[in-house]
């Protein structure tokens, strides 16, 4: 590489990120890629480590890895803070220093979305998110303690509020964890415990929509609900969580007691928007042109979820397709400035349709004018996802934990791990047992 | 089974409390198995998952699913805190409540040990030992920021420091680990950095023996040191660690500037001696008679790394065979006492042998008069450890990890997920970045 090579700053490590770093693999820059984490994350599949089914490190891959043999790129562990849009450059900050200026000739920003709470961040301790692998394992030990307790608890009605779960959303996330978790209960939970049945517990799905899954057609979003209804979830729909705390939910004025409440119904973008004082849409996404760069700054171009582009009318969707295909075209047309030939025509999305899994062996999808609802979806589902996992190692080793758990119930990561503390108790009273609370097991075992 | 059976409870889900529950299958009796974590844990495989090499969830299997089979078993997910060997109860803290007094006829102690400083607890915080999941990861989490600091620092004195690694007790858990280290570094990260090459880190092995797995013969103990030094790594034996900080350690007088030291040297056995006020060793382990019984309570057996009992004038190995075989021979005493048949002869320990492997493609096994070194050992070792896994689903998975791992040096969890807090500087100092501090990446960059 010649000296003085102009340097492209990306930030951020997912689809969009990653997709921009790759299109540049010939063009004579010095690329800085910089992330919070050193992995990039498969984010449609967390929900798979929070169920127990994955482990985190078959839906991460270490993004030094994926690009070690790109030698243009340096990857960068760190979070960016801010920008100086009219001097170039980026705020880092290190495990080790903090605001370090990043200089930069080209900026790709690719820092997606967090969670919304509409206001409500009150609930965010008590309706933990799904946005990393931090969120996803934290779920899992929630999931899995709640059904310790209640092996351990006597008293049924704690025993019924231990055992209820309610999922606020129901988008892909929340009803593809529904789903999920109700096969986790019928099949690897129900016959590990001795005195509660596994398959009593109840999953509640509720969202303010009239349908789960609002970008499907209404026929595979009916067959998506009637599917979970056969899984035993309830769909609650149509219906305003008013309250969310540490005893449970409000639903249209309905209090449930519920130990573990999930929340997939809202996003934010990132501070993108805030760093550059750029023009943002109602939801806060940078408004960019049609070659995704921001108006009046040539040599930053925004991506992905947190970018807002209209398509006939309407804003591309925040999913990783989008990603993707903006993270390639951003790298392209920097090579082409960089390199002096022609620049791409403006960029035009190319949906390849949309899919979501519903339990076991079912799952819908939609592409152009096909519809399907079934095993075959389920099929389709189970290959696309593998051949999207960016490492290649991992692809295999998740096609047989899935194949393996599919035909034994058996679970590739249904382990507690309290990476904080484990306290063999907590602090909301004096000891209350008694000498016969822990029971016999035959009184509640179910007969070989 | 009858109403009124006899109670037995396991404490411990290790390899002596399963083996002791497993050996019960058919007795007659209420089997609750106490564990502080849901999960049974293949201890030998911790340091895999500290070298990024296995995801916990491939050691770990989850205690309810080893058994659930088996009905006569109770799991119950909690921390025994004491024992009232008169009135017969133990005392546990689950998540939901504090010191349940829990009644038993028949009691098995399996609770092994925990890390030992040797009176120097305050090391732990600078050199964490590896006995647990939450170890494993949070060592991962070390090595893998200790080399994306050092890829973001200028400063060469720092870099060598956070490139600095050492390992404080030349046993197996130290020996595997540090020729794991070496390998790591040499072919996996190798190709991920452009400003640090990985391969100049240092790998320090320290031990106040004269010698490395002291447990084996001399020969094989210096096939693997030669093994290790050939590796990179260096072993200084009888040099004592006069103190450790968080700058490093001091060794036989010379500071050693490192942000990674791990202690490997020393184990302290459970609490089970205080509990039963028990004659224990100079350790602190429990003497058991011949068939494993505590004197003045036949009904108290106390089993594998907690126990102490001399065979040919010394004592039984804290290993998993003894673990095994006395938790199956616990199991097999109380069956024969509550079935009223004949009790087995006093607990004889075969000894199967002795195994470590050391880097890549080389191990070292003794075994009666065998002595083996090389390749052909490595290939026992693989084969032996992935047998011995708890979870029939996770063999063919650790199988080909490791396959894959051996041929692309593709990481089966290379991921760092700091569980409690990702905060993006520590609070040692004021920002000290300068613009020019993160340099062009050619300039250190290795040629392809």
């Amino acid at each position: 590489m010649t000296e003085g090579a102009p340097r492209v700053v990306i930030v951020g490590g997912g689809f969009a990120g990653l997709a921009a770093a790759k299109a540049l693999r010939k063009t004579p820059a010095q690329i800085i890629l910089i992330d919070r984490t050193n992995h990039h994350l498969f984010q449609a599949l967390l929900y798979q480590v929070a169920i127990a089914a994955l482990t985190p490190g078959q839906i991460a891959s270490p993004i030094r890895g994926i690009l070690q043999n790109q030698k243009n790129v340096t990857v960068i562990l760190g979070e960016v803070t801010g920008v100086d849009e009219n001097r170039r450059y980026v705020f880092l900050d290190t495990p080790e220093r903090k605001a370090v200026p990043i200089p930069y000739d080209y900026l790709i920003l690719a820092t997606g979305v967090t969670h919304s709470y509409f206001g409500h961040d009150e609930y965010q301790q008590f309706a933990p998110g799904l946005k990393s692998l931090v969120d996803a394992v934290a779920i899992r030990n929630k999931i899995l303690l709640a059904f310790e307790q209640a092996e351990a608890e006597e008293d049924p009605g704690r025993r019924r509020d231990l055992l209820t779960f309610v999922l606020v959303g129901a988008g892909p996330t929340g009803v593809e964890m529904a789903g999920a978790l109700a096969v986790l209960v019928r099949t690897t939970l129900k016959p590990q415990f001795r005195r509660i049945d596994p398959v009593s517990a109840r999953i509640i799905l509720v969202d303010m929509a009239s349908r789960v899954l609002g970008s499907f057609s209404e026929d595979l979003s009916e067959a998506a609900t009637r599917r979970l209804q056969k899984l035993g979830v309830e769909v609650r729909l149509g219906k305003p969580v008013d309250q969310i705390d540490k005893d449970g939910v409000i639903i249209a004025g309905e209090r449930i007691a519920s130990k573990v409440v999930i929340w997939t119904a809202g996003v934010a973008p990132s501070a993108a928007g805030k760093w550059l004082n750029a023009e943002t849409d109602r939801a806060g996404r940078v408004r960019v042109r049609e070659d995704l760069t921001v108006p009046s700054h040539p040599e930053i171009l925004v991506v992905g979820d947190t970018m807002s582009l209209d398509r006939d009318g309407a804003p591309l969707p925040g999913v990783a397709q989008v990603a993707i295909q903006q993270g390639r075209y951003a790298g392209r047309l920097i090579h082409a400035r960089i390199a002096g030939s022609s620049t791409p025509a403006p960029f035009r999305y190319f949906d390849k349709g949309n899919m979501a899994i519903v339990g076991k062996g079912f799952a819908i999808l939609e592409s152009g004018r096909l519809r399907l609802s079934g095993f075959l979806a389920f099929f389709i589902w189970v290959g696309v996802h593998v051949l999207s996992l960016a490492q290649s190692g991992m692809r295999l080793s998740v096609f047989f934990q899935w194949l393996w758990g599919y035909l034994t119930a058996q679970r590739g990561s249904q382990v507690i791990v309290d990476h904080c503390a484990f306290k063999g108790g907590d602090d909301t009273g004096p000891a209350r047992g008694t000498a016969t609370s822990i029971k016999a097991p035959e009184e509640n075992s179910s007969p070989d």
